[in-house]
């Protein structure tokens, strides 16, 4: 067949296989999803378009597909690891990156407290939120444009925050490179950066971070 | 004067500021040195030189001065945290960044172990490691040429893997921009990535990880 | 007329002149291909879509179209050469390219072995095919992302492996110079490399070393 | 001869030409210097060096030369325009352009409010200076590493923002690229943008902006 | 909800918030329009389309929307700075980046002089324009294909002068890249540049260094 | 300690790891080298430089340097493989990466051709070696510039042929990136291509082609 | 109104203003078109598509449409130069670049020798054609791929060598960009290179070199 | 031996084989230099150091070395052509190429015009020599920086104009990718480019075409 499942990666890392949805055949994607939950009763699609939708539900009816997001999902979502994943984001525009990463982390057992449109041009929205951002056990910023966002974030919290740019932008822009490169050149020690548009693999991160804390990690030692 | 110390970042992050060396005078790096020993009885220079270290030794002899990792540090590394920080390199060449990675993180207050030379060109090395890598709490990948490392260690621990690409190589490597690219395009989800040997930021978001493990983050909600 | 065709190559070279479809008019396509059937009694066009098809059907209804690999093709196919070609792709998503690999080895004379969907994230399923990739007598690796596959195949095999990055990714994989660059600086030796997303470049390499083996290259001497 | 002298710029635009320094032999610097020192009455080298000034002084012993901005000067420097130039760094490896727009806008007439090391990892310190922002008629911010700084002083005057971004950084800071790109891409409006390192361009258009200011461009329709 | 308007720019920089319209939702643009006029009584879209400005309309009926300027307005447009902008523009292409400079300074309340199709392939054509350029408190010059017209005007005026990069051109244009990177390294002084088509940020730079002449900035001290 | 030799690597793919000079230490280099002699009997140190060949001398005096190849060679080069390897150089510049290739060869045991300056400027004296070129095994291909003559030269054999780029070059060159986008391009099918100046990895890649020849690859099914 | 054509510009240089089709409204295009026509009794328009051939045909139903070409032409042709422009072009993706610098040539008054698909592959179909490039007055190549053409070329012929790049190919092609690189660092000495896919300014540099013979250029000195 | 000269370029060009002398041992330039002079009674080496002057004298005590030019050159320089080739260039700094073209022509038989330090800032310098720019039978035009000259220049001329980009500049300049691009997208029809500091290559072309005036290229048709 065209495909071979990684079932053993649940064991491995914690989560079954994601599906990178962009560039595979609908009736593929389907199969997959089906024997994802047939093995694990979990499974989930990134970067899904509404065909792939409508090929997992011939299969799997009640699978949700978030068209925003572009995200289809099924059997996570119940609330399994202590703390918060903040989700900041700097402009409207990277709503759909955002959520792309909130919904990604609730998935995987994840509380998610949404801070959006705080962009730096205007300082005072973010700080007003300095509280909550200082709660949450790992913040995600993501950001287009210039992605000055991550630096000032990374300078007020004592928790991880990984960076996500989005193609948000036009001209020297380059589809994302510049808030990428301005990103993984912080001034802010310690801020670590995802690939452009890249909320999955963000949130992915931040829920692995709290599995890491739900299980004690190291304490065994 | 030439600068402002930033003297809250402790209070706001759990950490002092560090000197970013490359550039500054050795004068200037001798007086920012002091004053945050003085305030805050530890203090790290990375990217420094010997004539850095000269300077800084004038007024605080006992700080010690490491030439591979070119750091100069006083006052940390007593260990804190729980658990171990894995720091794995794929080749030799790599071992200076490896090792401001892992001198940062024992500063910051985390037990190292160095996995060094286990490059995806001789597979069964980095497999011999297996478990070593997945006793690890947080994994800190260190590798230059194709940077490949980083996406076989994503697939193989259910941990932080954070990827630091090395300027080791030549040709189309392009003095780092190659691993750079290739590890934030890693087919292995959750894989977060930070500047080209950029060891010390590699190394403060593994110990803040650590720290928000310690603190037993969101655990408060 | 629009272009002289290079009749001399299969004296040359031991094949004929192929057909780079893209940019052509089907027309052009058509008058070409039915020129080198004349002479050659096969030939081939890559990169064609179906209105290419649609044209060389007109004049040689035989001729196959293969739209998955983009290719269409005639008269080759009948195997003359000892041995395997493994065609051996990273993700689902590669197939394309690996089929255009494939079948081009195929049309030359070569049997493939495909080995699909054994990228590293999951490190264990390419183990597992350890033996089929060293009974090969050439090895071509197809993968996207961040390309790391052919690293690791390149230090299993004692057979030439040839790479070839795909345009499978998004972001920083800048439509497949990430996996081209990777693969270019990859740390085992002697891997080399032919052009995103050209899977015919690849299988016409390994075949032509088929026949310097076919034909006992340099016994003569 | 070597060269031309523009002397028809100052009625033109202001100002006498600059010499650009870097590249020029000593002698060629040390005759131009001369002709403009005479038909002017002032003069300016920019990326000057040691040599330059050696040369310059034999025919101008009470040129005066800064070898941290790299001008060499003589003949500005009295104050004639109204209000204030404000030059804001984010680091003190920045402070070599900083001084070089300083010293620039001084020797043009300006009068310079130096706010140094305020980048945004320790934001306070920054908004600690917003008065002294809020005062002055224009803003040059000087920033390397990801360049973040301008988009948050943009976003907080009421006045013109000039952006250099410094080539202070390493890896995929590619020498000043990434601050470049991140300021032209900034999200607060109408921050202008010069050169990489380019301290005497940004206080040159600050200084024109205060000429037009004192001769009350545009009053006269 | 999806957006936070930041409704103290205006007290803080003179100017309410401008939405930038790409990639939001049309009727997202709507409310955010609303709000805005609401508060401000006026409002702006740069970047708009015709859907948006029927999202619009179905609020503000009395909106303008400029579909060759990308722009939908409301309440700006009475006079308010001495004084005039000239927006100089290369080609007849390059007049919808031109339009949406000069008709964002009209709205910010300059008086616009259009100087368009003088580039420097026929240098008499511009300097037949020598003394309107002369007589402006500030130059936008609007060039794409090489860029070259910045550097020409620069010489010419004793008043600022930003340069507009655009898109308009083919093959080693790159999309504007050549302009841009051209206008950065002008070798005419005291050019500033904003980001490629981005007639909306030099419009802004523009009118608010009006703003500073109008309330004869540092006059106070 | 600071490596791990990969011992396997012989049985793996018929040869011992060969040292990547670059960046060691030359007393890690004596000592790996060492290792290898001893496990071995044979070793190869690539881009070496003098004081690494006294390091090594210090062990194994017989070992040999090539310094224009850069190369530390000891116990290989006793001829084992049918057939010749031709290594073909455009200009008298690209010598040194030529005979990095064609050394290598000859270590690892081929029979080397040597058709040097031959670029395609003067095509006829490209063409008056074309027998050569046909009664090689393989070709191997340096050339810097603009990197033609990899194209020609595969439109001229039945044979494999292996294009290494050279940084030989100045101006849009860009240090051998130019040749390289250059070979992977080749309008002539089936030419792979290296890293730049890595004639090293062209010849592995030659050799273990000849290996596959003379073990008969593929007869055994 | 939106443009200012530049009659003096056949004056200066011996040719009328050409129009650049691309980004214009096909209004604006037949307006200009009129002028020129009217003005000069003869026009150009490059980068046509056929709504501006409908729009000039309007006003001036005699013109001619070349939708290969993508030129509209009126009222040159008649051949008024001595000698002949040789049109070389390596594929036969590239004769509709190759047809915009023939036509071009002809409307400006030259003889064009076409001699299409001669790419290096089969380097035996050039030199069969060594006359004919030998007999021409200037010889302009087009070629896509990796652009060796022009190389070969420049080294057969005792007259000057303009090189057009074409944007035909793909993968590390990057839309031309590659060819483009390859014949600026040409080995061959005295190729000149124009943009990618200009064939009309080759054409443009071929026909004043003509003007430059008939009218004996610099004899008169 | 590490050569072959192409003693029959001379034959079909009409010049002899020019030595590039970059990366070449002195003992090298020396050998060929001997062979050359032997030959073809004339010889020049471009891109030449000091340590190449001292050896070729060793055989050649005649010959001349141009230190700024970076040319050793004997037997040419005897005016041959009609007409004159002016090299004009943009500053001071691009003296040394303009130098290398000035020189290199004048070796080839050209007379030629020195215009320096033109550049368009001061625009006016220009227009004063435009009746010495239109009386050239070819113009190279030398410039650094935006590289605008040229297309200032290939505005004025009814002549080829031959454009050479030059390294002088920095930041967003890229060692003289800047230039290169700018004058390859320039808005003046049919001025066509060389390589990044490629004097030789600008006055190579010019020499060859006034070569073609002088043999009435195509007046025998
Ligand atoms: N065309 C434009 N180019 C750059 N920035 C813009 C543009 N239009 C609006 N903006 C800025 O974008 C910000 C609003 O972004 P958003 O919250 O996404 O609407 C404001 O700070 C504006 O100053
Ligand atoms: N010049 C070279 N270019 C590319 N790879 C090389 C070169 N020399 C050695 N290698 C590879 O580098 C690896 C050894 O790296 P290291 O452990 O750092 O010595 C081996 O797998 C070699 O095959
Ligand atoms: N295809 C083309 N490529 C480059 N330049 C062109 C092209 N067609 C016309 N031009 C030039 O573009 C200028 C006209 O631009 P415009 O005023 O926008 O029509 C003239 O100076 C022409 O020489
Ligand atoms: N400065 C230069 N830039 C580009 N090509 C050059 C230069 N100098 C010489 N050449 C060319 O380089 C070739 C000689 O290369 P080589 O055999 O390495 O000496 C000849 O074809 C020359 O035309
Ligand atoms: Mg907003
Ligand atoms: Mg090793
Ligand atoms: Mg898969
Ligand atoms: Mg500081
Ligand atoms: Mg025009
Ligand atoms: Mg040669
Ligand atoms: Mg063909
Ligand atoms: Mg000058």
């Amino acid at each position: 067949g065209f495909g071979k499942v990684d079932y053993a990666r649940e064991k491995r890392t914690g989560y079954p296989e994601v599906i990178f949805g962009q560039g595979k055949a609908p009736e593929h994607v389907r199969v997959i999803f089906g024997k994802l939950v047939e093995k694990h009763g979990r499974a989930m699609v990134t970067r899904a378009d509404p065909s792939m939708a409508e090929a997992v539900w011939e299969s799997v009816p009640e699978a949700e597909f978030d068209p925003m997001a572009r995200l289809i999902m099924i059997g996570g979502g119940e609330r399994r690891f202590p703390g918060v994943v903040a989700v900041v984001s700097a402009g409207t525009a990277d709503v759909p990156v955002a959520e792309e990463a909130a919904r990604t982390a609730e998935w995987m057992g994840s509380e998610v407290d949404r801070i959006y449109d705080v962009g730096v041009a205007g300082i005072d929205r973010l700080l007003a939120q300095r509280e909550r951002l200082q709660r949450a056990s790992v913040v995600i910023v993501v950001a287009g444009m210039e992605g000055a966002l991550s630096s000032v974030v990374g300078g007020l919290v004592r928790r991880p925050v990984i960076a996500v740019p989005t193609s948000v932008g036009y001209g020297a822009h380059f589809a994302g490179l510049t808030p990428l490169l301005s990103m993984l050149t912080s001034c802010a020690a310690g801020v670590t950066v995802v690939n452009i548009d890249n909320g999955f693999g963000a949130a992915y991160a931040a829920s692995i971070l709290q599995q890491a804390i739900l299980e004690g990690a190291g304490r065994e030692r």
